[in-house]
């Protein structure tokens, strides 16, 4: 038989807590399953530094790979025998499936901004490259590598499988709703994804949701909007993810300005700080690496590197205040000269974080990122999309919210002397 | 006001996903939180190598501490205004319960027992050295530490206490139980605490239990003992194990004999290889670290070294049988013979490994591990021993269960030639 | 000790599948539950003729009372040592909770409707009258059941107490919300109620919620949005509803006109013809009563009446299609014309069923139901009403949805002979 | 297309709570559903007066029924092309699973006590009899009801059908476990069924279950356990249970005499009194119709009776002690005369009540009510009982579990003189 029709001699089933088991049958899937890069990704947390807030976020993307995939197998079940649907599609949505996170690395929201990078060109590296998981994919077919990479980057030809994936309601999403909830321990991120499933149609380009199931879509669409603001904005996720990106910029202008000399040289990073990253530095790092490098260095000289590394591995976190970059700009401005003056470098321990999102958007074709909407299918056979059909999507659907912050080392400003000016100056600007 | 006695401004909340909420008010509890040897416990999972069979299961001691500490303010919640109960040990029984685990280490399991350590001398020294945990214990009270660390040493006079944290039906397996249900997504560990909780009651010299809540009882021991082999006990889990004692065993032989030239050297091991470890060496390790060393180590020249990390790093397990080394004594020696003539290690790749337990005991005073049984209070007030009431709990108590093992590298097997006469003896052996 | 203050020897329970267990200290409370008015409850659905859409909606009043009572202790648990709040109101908050709805009758929304009743005039009734629970209550003080009717009718001094049990928010809905959605098995009704009672606070005339709560307090709206349309308002229950109430206007026609034969006098339902209900009269009806009565009018004479309890006892309903009765008054005309030349009777095989609702209100003083809106405590001690901090609720703030069904007995237009007239232009207008 | 093979054109689906959804498919399944004498298992509760004691069990025997044709539908499906699976059975499964309790009456429990009646016989009749259902059933072939009726009699020459619905490990119980525990909200009752079913596998002559299951089987047999004796045997139900019988046993007496003049003649019973009741007569007698005349004979003139039907619908029930009747022949004869000197028919007001359960048996042919034992399938293919395998199991296996009960109407009592020398002697027995 086909390597790409091969099923294990009896299926083989994962225990999972969200969607209680996972099937596999097909032996591409198994033995992609087991590959090193696949394996990675339990070294690598869902959520970053989010475990810092919700003691539960220890989860890896290795669970939600797994998630990601059985959700795309539920949803093709259904589709067998469908109008528009291509079985000979299933096992390319699946690989895709489970392969779409493979190239994220360690905290890599922090590490893509620091360093420019994109964690999707390294899973098209992975699955491209010279990988075990591209040895397997191989053997399905000399294309299929290259296919399973373009349905990751949304150009695949046929758009259906892309949308299982990748559009306003897909199995990615779907999976880290559900899971982030579950491991977090929020309320929030329940949906009825059964009811979602059943309603759920094929069509020319997309999928689309059966009107029936609006309700359960308008839910969806709110658990996504609480998370965000609930769990993955999260002031003191992102004060952890701040003192990460200063150690980062602190080492790479150590390394760089070539003058200090580390106690533990930062050999894994170099490349990163070079903007040279070949596909074989970047698997090699993961959270354990990073976390042993902080560790160590808690313990170097530049006593900057020494404490915000400390900081990050103690749990030692920068406080924060509402703050307005765009009206504050003044104070701001003071804030970092009174910082300065007081000797605490405002580069490392002064920052302003913003985080936005947009839960929900309706077709703006030309736009910078062109977000598919989603589609309910009336009885009569007619698209719909949804924020016209429903009351409470149309409401937030295309309506941005920002948050910002600002975070400082609050310990090191109430170490000043009591009495000291600069101290008080800070103190009335924060306080505003 | 004392220290001892001091509330926090406002509750302190922390979300989880066990026991919905945890609530801190008393800040040396909240100091205790916030000390790196605390904050350490997020770096060690809670279930060693359990991860790699149940993907769920990457939860932390940190979690599991919390959580201890949670059942037990609950229990002394209601123990408030009973007879019996003293509410000047309030404080130091949730101290007890946040710390009773501070000393594990990185896979404690497989560590323990290849360096002939226990991670309760650990826990003592970390309370009693010169740590931020000592620190904030001793401004309590100069004797405080002494007392937290005889409470989870069972030596405490007010044997109460101590039944709170360690009896057959402590604060410590009520959270363990659900705990590890829950992220692993078993439907076993399931029992209804919220009930034990309320019929708990003290008594002079440990927490009985009234006898209308036997049935929950009889729910929890069994809980216990599905969990014990479905879970802790899982054959795939101790393959990892099997192979992690491997590395410790080949990593400590390499270094002892002085002969080998480490690409990475083993400085965080090394005190571990010498039986020499400080309370600083033990603190530096963590799982990251061990993984970090791991990860290094695939690329190491000595080839039994190498191969052991990357099964371990990339999850490729030792296979198992069913095996009795009692009766199959010959079988093992002649396996072992083969294996050598085969060229692969027996020392290495061949091992067998035996678990065991007691799902619940009566007492039986003297022995080498005395259990304090569990005690129903009738409505006359009289007390009988849980066995005694119940007849499922009868048939399984005091009856020891154990299963054992044989792992091996089927791989390395495999690969010999097919017609090799040592690979035909191996299986022949191996299939009894 | 004063009876109002009396405990019981031994705190009571109820295993409750919502709340888990539901407590009774006070003997007030307890004597009241023993109480035949109260017990009376149970057989009286919670949700009148939902169960025939969700056959899981089988639970009664009785369920959802001690679920409100259950909600006002832990909310009052937490007022405790409060300002603004007074430990005195506590027992009157309990019982105006326990006993909110004990003037229901059996499918109270169609009782009302026909007969013009109100089921508030009958809680007071049974409070104020000549009932075991008016004796209970004024054990406690003479004028203690005009508070808690006062409370209930919302016209008691203390506006905090009647926010507790009447407002956007009060223990009431948080109740049935969740109650509704556990026993119809929906994915919706779920919210964080422990969180939001953490986050309520006493103030001088309402509760509040401190602004951190917000977000699970947008839940909750949505919440009872989602229950609004998808179970409360199902067009299938309106439809059982619509039949129901044709059989009492059949009843009471042939009652009144006083020359039909009843094979089974309705006994029970004269005094609400007669609009003559004596509170004894209300007390004997239950939905036992009111089925056993459907029942053996199956076999009356009258063709109507039989037909239509045949069909509520065996749930043949009508069907429906959406409807517009304002734009389609002429259609409705043409069909009622054409059912009556049918021989189907308009009045009691076509009706138009309108729902609305509104999810939440902010404040519009002097208009016919002011509802009190929901304030945020900001960390300032400032109020804000909540639509004016949440861009969700907002967004469906003070907007009334209504829906309009048209239903009718398909299966008599169907029997109509094939080559009928009457029929085709029936179907025509029905396709409109 | 024969109308044994006739789909809906679109699924049917009904929201459940215990398997969230319950899928109809088949016309035959969708218009036995829809019956008046399927429809009527709605009037009867699922747990008779269980509700008493947990208000949450008010659920009905429809809701149970679907749920059993929910598992079957779900077994059969993992059957399909399974060996020794014979899709042809399917329809037949599926209707005996929906209609095998069909034939319970009210309060079934204590109607079969006092009439000597079986319901199993009367779902015989239904499906045999003049009926709807037979209607329907006949429509798919002449010989097909009493197909189905054979299965539920467990003569069906196909064993392996019969042990579907009929076993150790049915659908049955599989549903009532899950169900009772869901609505009555204890924890007890939950076990890993979607992990039975899958290691649920067809032989010759019954399911038996692959051995990896033996965890999840264990689990069930255990809830099964805790059910019988935290629910379905509590003592207060078994109260309510032993007035109704009263009720009963006074009304037939006081019918039989034909010296009392009824207010209300009980016109639905008499074919119960006289032993003769039709199939007709049976199903015109409900929950309604039962609840209506206790209702009203709470102001029959007869004091017994009146005072039988005003406890049971106010639950007002009566107190109970442990009495072990074997030993204690000589107090229970004592206290009938103290009963009888105190004016307190002891007939009507003490009762002996016994429960007994066997959790789990093996086989022994030719006794009384043959067990059918689980079978494990061992990778071997050999079959081995369940008992010899779990230790568990085999604990509690053939241990038959009686539990004694007297119960009394101890306010009767209590109402006597204080000083009464009756009073005294009876409080002396009972206090043994």
């Amino acid at each position: 038989m086909a390597y790409r029709d091969e099923k294990l001699h009896e299926e083989k089933v994962f225990k999972d807590p969200v969607h209680r088991y996972i099937h596999v049958r097909d032996r591409v899937i198994w033995d992609l399953i087991g590959t090193p890069e696949f394996q990675r990704l339990r070294r690598i947390k869902q959520l970053g530094t989010t475990y810092l807030t919700f003691h539960g976020a220890e989860h890896s993307r290795f669970n939600h790979s797994l998630g990601v995939y059985e959700i795309v197998r539920r949803i093709i079940e259904n589709f067998r025998d469908q109008p528009f649907w291509d079985d000979d599609e299933r096992i390319l949505c699946l690989c895709a499936a489970l392969l779409h996170d493979l190239g994220h690395g360690p905290f890599s929201h922090s590490f893509e901004k620091v360093f420019d990078l994109d964690h999707e060109d390294f899973t098209r590296a992975i699955i491209l490259g010279d990988t075990k998981v591209n040895e397997i994919l191989r053997r399905v077919d000399e294309n299929f590598p290259q296919d399973v990479a373009d349905v990751i980057h949304k150009t695949y030809s046929n758009k259906l499988v892309v949308s299982l994936i990748s559009s306003q309601i897909d199995a990615d999403r779907m999976d880290y709703l559900q899971r982030d909830a579950y491991f977090t321990g929020v309320s929030y991120g329940h949906f009825d994804m059964e009811r979602i499933l059943r309603v759920m149609r094929p069509m020319e380009d997309q999928m689309v949701i059966k009107e029936s199931g609006m309700h359960a879509v308008e839910d969806y669409i709110m658990s996504r909007y609480q998370m965000y603001w609930q769990v993955y904005f999260h002031p003191v996720t992102r004060s952890a993810e701040v003192i990460l990106s200063k150690i980062l910029h602190r080492a790479k202008e150590l390394y760089m300005a070539n003058e200090y000399e580390f106690k533990l040289k930062p050999t894994h990073f170099e490349s990163f700080f070079l903007k040279e990253v070949s596909l074989e530095d970047y698997l090699k790092l993961d959270e354990n690496v990073v976390f042993y490098y902080f560790h160590i260095w808690k313990e170097e000289e530049d006593a900057i590197l020494s404490d915000l590394c400390r900081r990050f591995v103690d749990r030692d976190l920068f406080k924060y205040i509402e703050f307005d970059p765009g009206n504050q700009y003044r104070e701001l401005m003071d804030l970092k000269e009174c910082f300065n003056e007081a000797g605490v470098d405002p580069i490392y321990y002064l920052e302003v974080d913003s985080s936005s999102d947009l839960p929900y958007d309706f077709y703006r074709p030309g736009e910078e990122e062109e977000r598919l909407p989603i589609h309910l299918q009336l009885p009569t056979g007619e698209l719909k999309e949804l924020s016209r059909q429903s009351d409470i999507v149309e409401s937030i659907s295309g309506k941005k919210r920002t948050d910002h912050k600002l975070y400082f080392a609050k310990d090191l400003i109430e170490q000043l002397p009591e009495e000291s000016d600069i101290k008080k100056r800070i103190y009335e600007i924060l306080k505003g």
